[in-house]
């Protein structure tokens, strides 16, 4: 028999073929079909079941983490995985492991940066296992200014070695993932010295524990730095401290496909390549697609749970769902519609990133400043953007998205890092900035921009223009809408740009005005992302109804984007108060028409039970059954009497610890 | 010989009396001292360390609250401290636990509901801990919409007995904290129905563990609904589910201050009794003192290690403090200003209800809705702010916040639950709505609003008026900043009375603009804290230095507020764009002056290191040596090797999982 769905009401008459949108959405259906199946074999494999995570202590779960890995290892070469379908399956896995800084950092730094001697030799052994690394760069005193590294790599000239150093506390390597108890193997960051001479930070590869019984190696302190916000999340992750007391390694060792150091300790470095451009690239738009993917999963259950979950206007069965309160819509639907921007922006920068390469390819370098702003503006903004959506989608939850069984909390705790890795998004909004008032200054010269920012090209135009809106309506439109989040940020680029030009330091008058920065380059990277998701909309899309459900997220993305900056709008003189309130009454509409696909909308993104490992969020919607059954594997409920009563409680209850009253 | 002080500099010629400033904090000299005194004695005592806090299994973690719970009990009666002191020194010892609900619902109730029989038969057990209770009221298909209810209790009148009994899943009680594992009673909220008449939800005294094994009784299914948000916080919570199957209770076990049955089975009920509006003020002026002393906690920790933490701009020792960046400032110093803002408003609050206790002894019931309103919103205000806040102040912190041992992801999860209980926020400011809507029709009336709403009775007024502002510096006048908060809530209040005013069904017009209506009762909080704050620095304030920066914070926390909602003031048409400029600049300003004294004006709050719990909010500032020092702690670190390495790594390395390489 089959079990009852308690959200059949919500999925009855979908507007829109679903299986087109999940098509469209991991990218053909191929790759659509592999998703599925991947998410079928992982959840039936009893290894990777995710019902244990919240009640292991945090060895215990270190331990299962490392039990998943070897899973995830075996199953990936039975079923002959490629290389992205291992990604894939490891994704699916969903366990945050330090095999994940292996896969994501390790190797990709050999590949880069190794020469192909360097590579021959240690790719075959990470690749295989025999070796586990990580990529040691952050110090204790020294996270986003990798140039103030303080860790030291000395060429010792009479056995061709460098004696790497931890001089003091700062020097301390901190927070590097999988440092702690898993790699064998790192790619350390030190000042590389030779005959004299400090030559900047350089990788170097440097064994830390033994291959035959995983002790630490002399020389080396090697740790965890302890728990992290949360108790799923990187609670198996051993973020680590590593300490060097003149560790040697051959010279060889030093990753020399750029700086070299010659056998008799010559220098030598080739002039500054870009073609770590394209990767760099690569990686943002992976963290995009990632921003959409991980919020999707929020919404998708926020929207479940909000569907199922009545409260108030009427007898009880009866209570009105929650999704219906404007409210509900009003923080949950510009999630949903952003879930399906950010993918979209996600796959646009794949796109450009073979455009980077071809460009490279042909020595063309000239949209290269453009590229490597609007992307690391792109990574600031969607990752900001989701770890507050996610932890709004659990807040939208209610009391039950603060249980763990909600699977939000665990999200928020997996997903708020990305703020800070791969650049703190408010130093990469402010190499937007420094990109974007460069760009005011040529636009003074005649010269135009290019890629993304072309539309600065038109600043002028964009300086003067009165939004045309003159009805609600109007803001439903795609020029209206791309207009006037050009129209801010070109104001936005053109009025700092005349405030920093006369400035005589230009880097002060920066760190100045750095709140004004950064307001207009988030101002930038919002146009690109409603651009970018109105050209595709109007691209070919296949499918009954997907492109008219396309055109309404993008609408509910664009509008609602428009209604938070209307602050903006108002004060550089584009709007006029009555078209703001034409904004507010084009949002409210669009809720209304987005609200009967919500859960199918949510449903498209094929997310297994697994996979979201959440209650409130399961497909068939029985949450409070889940929940019940779930709180009696609380390891708590394992005695009726709790540990610690005959010790503590008793004594009080018994009037032992303070005799006060006479016994009942 | 004494440590360090690496904040020595930044405490150099504070501009103000610290003391006088903690005096005033407290609530007097005598107040600030007892806090001090109890927070080193507190800090003193073993058993309250708290450096385990993060390393133990829920089990091993619940059983340490436990013997912090005995010990406190024992220490309160061996120092003699009274109720509020008893209280304050739970407070320092700073772990949430099931007593809480205890001496925070259990007792209250008793002592709000209860005969005066009745008060005198359970009072003193409770009072001993001979027993130990909760508060039942929540189930899990029913929380905000207590009206809904599902349990019930029927009168038995053979027996002169109440048959209490769950009578669905949906109707196992769910939540509520300290029920789980700790209590031996609780109030439960049922259902009262007698001679076939459903007389709505009432609390009932239920046993439901045995005083002598502490055993759950027969028909009573308890337990502890799972792990929570964090790994510390409510980790030591056993938030619980119970479920009764035909439990049954002596009549008088029906909390009878109110409705009454008699033995015969009549109900009876006095017409509405408005003495519980007291309690409720002081319970909100409570919370929003609370949502104050949090956020100076995190703002303690944020602010102090943004002076430690240096990063670019300078050689290794001599980089920039991070607290001179611009951005972290707009972040951080209004959030500073805002846990003063909020710890006046509570100040305030309470002297409120001492004069709504004053009107209900007068018979004088005419400033309830105002009162009721206006608390309810200052509740959903600061609690949400404050929630928010924390997480920024955590995220301020950069990767280091992220750690457990930085206080802040604990706090947070420790904090964020306020703003869903005692009312959830969105709800309260419904309610808050629903008063604004009547005063916008008794405005049309000529009726003019009390109490914190007063500034209404000018609304004509604040309607048609221009920000009089010339210059950023006029920003800085109080009363151009609270006409302008002042016009912004009396313009949505006015615009949305209209609106609501033609409508048919009050409260369907309501649901439909709820946005609205969330954004208007925002407004009208906010113009509330400033107008009050405003009223408390005018007034009479002792000690060296101590009103003018106390005057720097209200206006840093009046123009941050207008800064933040620029978008209403221009919607509305009280400002002008080129107004709006000079708000930023004014903001700016302010940041510059408050920097110099933002350490001294965190550490005016005089935490402790023991009871901030934060490697990086630590008075004399050494962040590293504690960091490192914490990191060896870690559980995971107690063998060099870790537990698990032979079962699934040894196997990998090995290449005895799938043979792929041949060995090293």
């Amino acid at each position: 028999m089959a079990a009852k769905d308690y959200l059949a009401e919500e999925r009855r008459n979908p507007a829109f073929d679903l299986h087109a949108m999940t098509n469209l959405i991991y990218g053909g259906p191929e790759k659509a079909e592999k998703w599925k199946e991947l998410s079928r074999l992982v959840a039936a494999d009893p290894v990777f079941r995710k019902d244990d995570k919240y009640h292991l202590s945090r060895p215990e779960a270190f331990k299962r983490a490392l039990e998943k890995v070897k899973q995830a290892y075996k199953r990936v070469h039975e079923l002959g995985l490629d290389a992205a379908d291992s990604r894939l399956f490891r994704v699916l896995v969903d366990e945050l492991q330090g095999s994940d800084l292996h896969h994501g950092m390790f190797i990709p730094t050999i590949e880069g940066q190794g020469t192909e001697e360097q590579k021959a030799k240690w790719l075959p052994l990470a690749n295989s296992y025999a070796i586990l690394g990580c990529y040691a760069q952050t110090e204790m005193g020294h996270g986003s200014n990798v140039q103030g590294l303080e860790t030291t790599a000395d060429y010792d000239i009479t056995t061709q070695e460098f004696v790497i150093n931890s001089p003091t506390l700062t020097s301390t390597k901190w927070w590097p993932g999988g440092l702690g108890k898993f790699s064998t193997h790192a790619v350390v960051f030190a000042r590389l010295r030779t005959k004299g001479a400090d030559h900047g930070v350089h990788p170097f590869i440097v064994q830390l524990r033994s291959l035959d019984d995983h002790r630490s190696l002399p020389g080396i302190t090697v740790g965890d730095i302890g728990t992290k916000f949360g108790l799923g999340a990187y609670f198996t992750v051993d973020n680590g401290l590593l300490r060097l007391d003149h560790v040697r390694v051959p010279r060889d060792q030093l990753l020399m496909r750029y700086a070299k150091v010659s056998p008799d300790g010559t220098y030598s470095k080739p002039p500054h390549a870009k073609l770590a451009y394209g990767a760099m690239v690569y990686v943002r738009a992976g963290i995009v697609e990632g921003a959409g993917h991980y919020l999707a999963k929020a919404v998708t259950i926020a929207t479940r749970y909000n569907a199922v979950r009545r409260q108030f206007g009427g007898k009880v069965g009866l209570e009105t769902q929650i999704i219906e309160y404007k409210t509900q819509q009003h923080r949950l639907f510009p999630l949903l519609a952003s879930a399906y921007a950010f993918t979209f922006t996600g796959k646009w920068m794949r796109k450009l990133y073979t455009e980077v390469i071809d460009q490279l390819n042909r020595g063309d370098v000239s949209g290269l400043p453009e590229v490597h702003a609007s992307t690391a503006g792109l990574k600031a903004l969607t990752t900001s953007f989701t770890a507050d959506g996610i932890e709004e989608c659990r807040k939208l939850c209610g009391g039950n998205g603060y249980l763990m069984a909600s699977g939000l909390p665990d999200l928020y705790c997996a997903y708020v890092p990305a703020c800070t890795y791969e650049g703190d998004n408010y130093i990469l909004f402010l190499q937007v900035a420094r990109y974007l008032m460069k760009v005011a200054s040529q636009l003074a010269n005649g010269e135009k921009p290019s890629g993304a920012a072309q539309y600065l090209g038109d600043a002028q135009r964009l300086c003067s223009v009165q939004c045309p809106a003159k009805s609600a309506a109007d803001f439903l439109r795609p020029e209206v809408q791309l207009e006037a989040l050009s129209a801010r940020a070109a104001r936005l680029v053109i009025g700092n740009g005349m405030r920093i030009q006369g400035a005589k330091n230009f880097e002060k008058a920066i760190a100045d005005s750095a709140v004004e920065m950064v307001r207009m380059s988030r101002a930038h990277c919002q146009q690109i992302v409603v651009s970018k998701f109105i050209e595709q909309v109007q691209g070919d899309i296949e499918g009954r109804g997907v492109r008219d459900q396309l055109v309404l997220l993008c609408n509910l993305y664009a509008v609602s984007q428009i209604e938070a900056n209307l602050g903006d709008l108002l004060e550089v003189g584009y709007l006029k108060p009555k078209q703001a309130s034409w904004v507010h009454e084009a949002l409210a509409e669009l809720l209304i028409q987005v609200r009967p696909q919500a859960v199918n909308l949510v449903d498209a993104f094929s997310f297994s039970n697994h996979y979201l490992g959440s209650a409130l969020g399961r497909y068939d919607g029985d949450v409070y059954t889940d929940l019940y059954a779930r709180a009696w594997k609380e390891p708590l409920n394992s005695t009726d009497v709790v540990d610690g009563y005959t010790e503590h409680l008793r004594p009080l209850i018994k009037q032992q610890v303070w005799p006060v009253h006479s016994r009942l």
